[in-house]
């Protein structure tokens, strides 16, 4: 097993089978405010299961991580998606692993551009938010009440690298 | 009537009767992810009424409005909040004002500071979106879907001026 993975920019073509990517296109669809504002419709599929679940906006402030950066464990949520929204337009970075019987596959690591934002299907397997540079602070939506269990969490025995300069 | 409106810092006290300031606070509801991040929970009353109703992630991408603003219109959402939460680390422009016999009454004007976000809770009277300096761009809560008529529009026949410097 190669433990470094490579990092790819983040494309919705490439994030698809793991959630969306939120992000200006380039045609809105709706010019909004007397001409003043380009509204991007519906950009997530937000989900939230379970009896008396609901979604919510909560603030994630975050220290930086700084570069090799160790891949040690991966969680997912079945019950909910969940988007993280950068506050600031620094990039970040995004990993994913598609599911193996239960657990993660090969993770795969994506750099945001400025001002993307990415949205977690309910289910996918993800690292932790690691945000690299700028506040740390992400705008989250996700499931903030519900019964039953959210979060599954996964050790690797041997880490992955993640490298960026 | 006095044309002229003073701007206030933003502070959840006197937004209360408008919506919810999502911004940090001094402590945390939660640390997460093995201490290397703070989670503010669940910070904004999400409302979403009406048949087939459903919130959704959107961006707004915002020209930037310079002083004085003329608020000339005021607008509100009866089935649903919407909440603006600014992708860069820049203070924007929040109007609102009370309901007076199914008209807003004298606005208030309020200045963000750097990560500080709005949720305008349903039927409150708000002006558009107004960006002041950055990329003007903001990830919207609303409500993206459901039966009913959720834009109601007031024009003044005098328009309030806002100046800042």
């Amino acid at each position: 097993m190669d433990p470094e993975l490579a990092i790819e920019p983040l494309t919705a073509e490439r994030f698809a089978a793991f959630g969306d990517v939120i992000a200006l296109s380039e045609m809105p669809d709706f010019v909004i405010n007397q001409g003043y504002c380009n509204r991007f419709h519906d950009l997530a599929r937000l989900e939230s299961l379970g009896a008396g679940a609901r979604l919510g906006i909560s603030l994630f402030q975050s220290q930086r991580r700084t570069s090799p950066y160790m891949l040690d464990m991966m969680e997912r949520h079945p019950l909910g998606s969940q988007a993280f929204l950068p506050m600031s337009m620094d990039p970040f970075l995004v990993t994913v692993a598609p599911d193996e019987g239960g657990r993660p596959g090969r993770p795969l690591a994506f750099m945001t551009a400025p001002g993307q934002g990415v949205n977690y299907h309910a289910g996918t397997w993800h690292g932790v938010l690691t945000a690299l540079q700028g506040p740390g602070l992400f705008a989250v939506i996700d499931r903030v009440a519900g019964a039953g269990e959210n979060l599954e969490e996964y050790w690797f025995e041997t880490p992955y690298s993640v490298a960026w300069s």
